[in-house]
């Protein structure tokens, strides 16, 4: 199976496995970088997440244009995607959500910290971007152009995720599954931080509990494990290969 | 395919959405405005929405009574749906439900605001009607006449959804794409409202972000998209057409 | 179909209903008056109520003893249902539970209140009784003899369910259709009275709210209505007869 | 069957329970002691708990260590099971589980208490394990070595469970059905606490009735109904044997 085709492969995996462990409904979407030219990136056509198929994945270029004459209706958001690889090499895929219990930290003042072991890679803090900072108030929302996905991209940072005031969260990984665990765990950990703050003070992961966690390993044994259990419970464990 | 062939059927996957979505249970109901006739509205017999097919389909008066010689017994609440159509010709469907997340915000004095983008057409705060302010306490709280119905109709005013003290919620669409959506989203918006309060101080949308969201299109790609999701989800993908 | 027939099938379908419906899980029970022997009732041998079928179904006295020469062992608690129907000659049907979501009720001084329509019929605020005020503290909280069933009855008095402290809860109808009802809205209005207790101040339900709703009646349209959804969900759709 | 052929058998089904009842998702696991060889005990390899068959089973010596030639990869965190079958001769069987549930109470002062019948075997207050006291913030809280697993079981001492802060629990049992009881009812037992803390005072079991439960017997009628319920549930019923 060449690059491509297993990065296509995987991208339709990736959305099935964010919809059936709910961090994405009708809306929401993950993209992958393109393996053979880190200046485009594939994105399904605008499609709920759940029912995307090989033959729904476009191509486009950092700035959000359809490459080739494909006339497919793209999502409005593809900037999201757009902004953050054009400013971060080191990112290989991105997942947009509006994952219900990360919003509450969008429209408060409370930070988002990691208080359990399998959500250390989201940093000390999650930070926030609020769209009407720099676009006013008569947006409605959403992230429809280059310069909104770039100013979003600002505020991610060298981070792994940002949240979007009143609308959800962007996040990045240096893989595909690693952007897809992240995305499962982090509502994992609202709810628990949630839930903590609500008995009394907490205790969040310390610094080095944060940075020691090392580089994820897509291959490691503990990580293909999830992505197997998860695509299966997804209904496509056809499009699964070998443990690596 | 006839408009009213249409109606019916986008009535029926109404119905299923809105069971399978979780927003209506036993109980609730969601209703269309007859295409031909103004003066009349299509709504199943009395049947829970999950079971509803196009043969439960009846058609009623603006003032509650059954068209023709259909002698199924009629949900005991049709006034809901007939006051509101009587009162708002900008409106073509209708949904009455008991979604749990909202019931709260009837029962105190905490306003339902707005706080995520796909919430916004619920306008700056959901207004809350009720029953015994003008029918006193010996009601069983439901909306069984017109006179009830028109009271409600009232409190609604020219917005697109009221809350029912005890009881549920009473939401308006210029489509049933529209109302379907808004009863979808409305239950999440107040758990993500209520889950920020606990948080602490939280920001709400603003008079722009709330304005600024222009007309809902039905035939929208990213409207399409989750009425196809929907749909499929709840197992009537069959009845779905092309993609508009 | 004789009337000791539609009794049993009638008890595997609100077995199978409370377990689908999530008001019971490997625990809890359900029973009937006997038909024809007020001195009598129908519960099945211990079995979780998802998996019960109409072989299941033993026949017990008032005290809690096996009719007949069946040897399968029954419900530790059976004498919650006993006690019941010997001190309320209009009770017919009587349902045990765990549902969580009205345990914090069961454990703290804030009293379950009526606050949706839908559980208008619980009464003005439900009762709690705690084993250990007459049983001290060396039970495992189980109801496992009559004189634990008769206290437990007593303090359900002319009422309609019961908390019990640490445990669960025990409800009692006419028929069965109504505590069924009653015992799948009975965690609803939990869940909405503990999420608007923690928004502030609350209206709960009228007392002529409360007092006026009137007798159920389980053949009226709108509650066949939840019986037949309730039972094609739970799966036994192949035991429901004709609409009444 | 023989009683080794019996203990593999168990442990696929109590892997399956737990996964289906959430106590497991993608991680967590479960083991059970060797029945000829109490130095040994049997846990899958590093797989899904829902995905786990017979043929994924391992031998492991108590220090952690492969038996045999077997080169699969094993779980990460094998050690907690060893460190408390070394510790504990009385224990057969270990669960190791991120209930989210349960999560709030390893990060906060607020002790997990048993409020609910079914979770008396908790004892009067689940110690919490922080592994940053012994093991300082360098690790990634997971625990993959004897030492590890050994301070761990001091915490859990002559207990049944001990919350593990940032990562979840570990349980132990004298039989499998016993561990799978209790761990499924620990997160129930969790959030019942939670929600009453919120409402206010709360009564905890006594002593009385934490001390009085007696023993746990998988083969009287009322523990096997629960396990014949969840093991059918989660699809296993084929590997069920005859009620004992």
């Amino acid at each position: 199976m060449s690059d491509l085709d297993t990065a296509r492969r995987d991208l339709v995996i990736a959305n099935r496995i964010l919809a059936h462990q709910g961090v994405v409904d009708a809306y929401g979407h993950v993209s992958i970088r393109h393996p053979l030219n880190p200046e485009r990136f594939l994105l399904s056509r605008s499609r709920s997440p759940e029912l995307v198929e090989e033959r729904d994945v476009m191509e486009f270029t950092l700035d959000g244009k359809v490459v080739g004459d494909d006339r497919r209706p793209p999502y409005l958001e593809r900037f999201i995607h757009g902004g953050i690889y054009e400013a971060r090499p080191d990112v290989n895929a991105v997942v947009h959500s509006h994952a219900e219990e990360t919003l509450p930290f969008g429209i408060t003042k409370v930070p988002l910290k990691p208080v359990i072991h399998v959500a250390s890679s989201i940093g000390p803090s999650v930070p926030v971007w609020d769209i009407a900072e720099k676009f006013g108030d008569d947006t409605n929302l959403l992230v429809v152009n280059t310069d909104q996905g770039r100013d979003l991209a600002r505020r991610l940072g060298q981070g792994r995720v940002a949240l979007m005031r009143g609308h959800g969260f962007a996040a990045a990984g240096a893989t595909i599954q690693d952007v897809v665990r992240l995305s499962v765990y982090l509502p994992v950990n609202a709810r628990v931080l949630t839930a903590a703050m609500r008995l009394g003070e907490y205790k969040p992961l310390s610094p080095g509990e944060i940075e020691g966690r090392g580089a994820f390993n897509p291959k490691a044994p503990e990580s293909w494990r999830a992505w197997e259990y998860w695509a299966r419970r997804a209904g496509v464990s056809q499009l699964l290969g070998e443990m690596p």
